[in-house]
């Protein structure tokens, strides 16, 4: 090989490197993210944390990630979408339970008695839950879950409740994950009732899901062993129980959290006393048109007190409306 | 260049890298182990699950495996690990319980009644384990865990705790590490008692450590965030309780699982429940001279049930004596 062929090979090779790494300065990892603060400072924090020696640096093994699902990953309007399983089970299992036709919260979801079953509050909506969540084997849920998240859509959007996920926060998540975040859901949802999902619509394995949880009971019939969901509640992952399970779960503090309701505060308010730099975020839901809208009033999904303390504590808050391009992922649905 | 120098340099290559790969399948994955049979099925199983497109591969997602601590992967006699620090713990805290010179079990303990320690049973022991362990927060607790692993030595071996960990059993664990596989503590003892030292001793990080739990409470003290350990018990991780924690921590059953008492036998059948190729494996304390020899009558990690369903259940058994070349790792201790 001639000297200026060698060097021609040479110049071709470092072309190649340059605009291969110019291509990556220039690809967008928030592409459904508009330019504002809130996108500036997600990616200026994921920066300072993954520069090898700079001061922000953050170990690969203590970049955890905790995000909130409902309102925050996918949408939780006009109910929740466990809510929206629940009513359909206590419809499907009615039959079974003839008492239910006079026995509160039960007969307000069979005569569609809203006005009732809001007035049964939190402890008719443990009651619905238990009933529905709990007295078979934990295979037995998981199925009985995906079967019906499989078909079951949104009735506003028309589609399936997996497709009601939130495209700039799938990018986040994958964005996080390129940079060596290991990222949780720790959510008020039932833990059993994500993990069948979570893997193929977020990029989150089972054990990194963590939820309210039953207490469960092992035991082995004929050789086979399972485990039964008890009509108990063990943890209740919402508010202070968040900050409690990811100590449980995780054992370390995360760097990033994210929420959108005053159940969340208390996660951010734990991931923000992490001495490592940290980020936390609320989204705000402000688009009535693409999505919903709703903060201090709402009777769920409620941040009130959450949108004073970020002003206190400098979270970051999204506003859906400004923030972003589009809501929804593209969907082969019509 | 001339072609014979590109060809000699061609070889040379090629000779590196033969040589790299004869040298990576000679290199001995378990050299502590002798050339038995449950070295050999351990190697057969990582082979078989690992092999791409074979008939019993596993994809990576799922190579789950859990180990039991005490027994299994460091020492448990004369007594648990946690119960000897449980013990110092009553000594050092007695001059601000009075009351304990009177009540069972502390007045055993302060008066070294082993009769009337072993007495006061289970229920003794939880009493210490609750005065010891909760009424601190987290970060406290782990503290003071961690303070007394560093100087407290083992009375046979004279070396600290963290050094009485089973050589063959660290190599397996990087073993599987090397080929997919994630590695989880499972164990009775406390889970914030094990974490502070399990991803320095066994590279194990704090979220892969599912362990026995108290109830726990966050509040907020003058805007710092605390997780307080509560007086009660959440969930013993032991025996059936291993089974629903692993499902409820990790949420797929292990294809590999390892232990050494009746307290592990629900989590090998579980683990043996998987459809996927499973290994289970029983850790047997047969060498009374480098270690201890103890099953069927001991009072602490009794192995009793567990042989004889072994025999049954084809789970390998470790014979320590005959198995393991050596006990401990090498240390710098005199």
């Amino acid at each position: 090989m001639s000297t200026s062929h060698r060097l021609r090979n040479l110049l071709v090779c470092v072309l190649i490197v340059l605009t291969a790494v110019v291509a990556a300065a220039q690809t967008d990892p928030l592409p459904s993210w508009n330019d504002r603060a809130p996108k500036k400072a997600i990616i200026d924090f994921v920066a300072r944390v993954t520069k090898d020696g700079g001061s922000d640096f953050v170990p690969v093994e203590e970049r955890i990630a905790t995000f909130d699902n409902d309102g925050t990953l996918w949408n939780e309007q006009p109910m929740y979408v466990e809510l929206a399983f629940a009513l359909q089970e206590v419809a499907k299992m009615a039959p079974k339970h003839p008492e239910w036709q006079t026995t509160q919260p039960f007969a307000a979801v069979l005569h569609h008695d809203t006005k009732a079953l809001a007035a049964s509050g939190g402890e008719g909506m443990m009651k619905l839950f238990v009933a529905t969540h709990t007295g078979m084997t934990t295979d037995q849920f998981e199925r009985i879950a995906a079967d019906w998240l499989a078909t079951a859509q949104h009735p506003k959007f028309h589609r399936l409740y997996t497709e009601c996920v939130y495209q700039p926060m799938l990018e986040l998540l994958a964005y996080l994950r390129t940079n060596g975040f290991k990222t949780y859901i720790v959510s008020g949802g039932d833990q059993d009732f994500m993990r069948p999902f979570t893997e193929k619509v977020y990029g989150i394995p089972p054990e990194q899901v963590v939820g309210t949880q039953f207490k469960s009971q092992y035991s082995l019939s004929g050789g086979t062993p399972s485990i039964m969901r008890m009509p108990a509640l063990l943890s209740l992952d919402d508010g202070p129980g968040k900050s409690e399970n990811i100590d449980r779960f995780i054992g370390r503090k995360p760097i990033a959290a994210f929420g959108n309701s005053d159940g969340d505060i208390q996660m951010l308010e734990w991931t923000g006393s992490n001495p490592r730099p940290n980020l936390e975020l609320l989204v705000h839901h402000t688009d009535a048109e693409r999505e919903y809208a709703y903060d201090r009033q709402s009777s769920m999904g409620r941040l009130d007190k959450g949108l004073t303390e970020a002003v206190e504590k400098h979270w970051i808050v999204v506003d859906m409306k400004a923030d972003w391009k589009i809501v929804f992922p593209a969907t082969s649905a019509p």
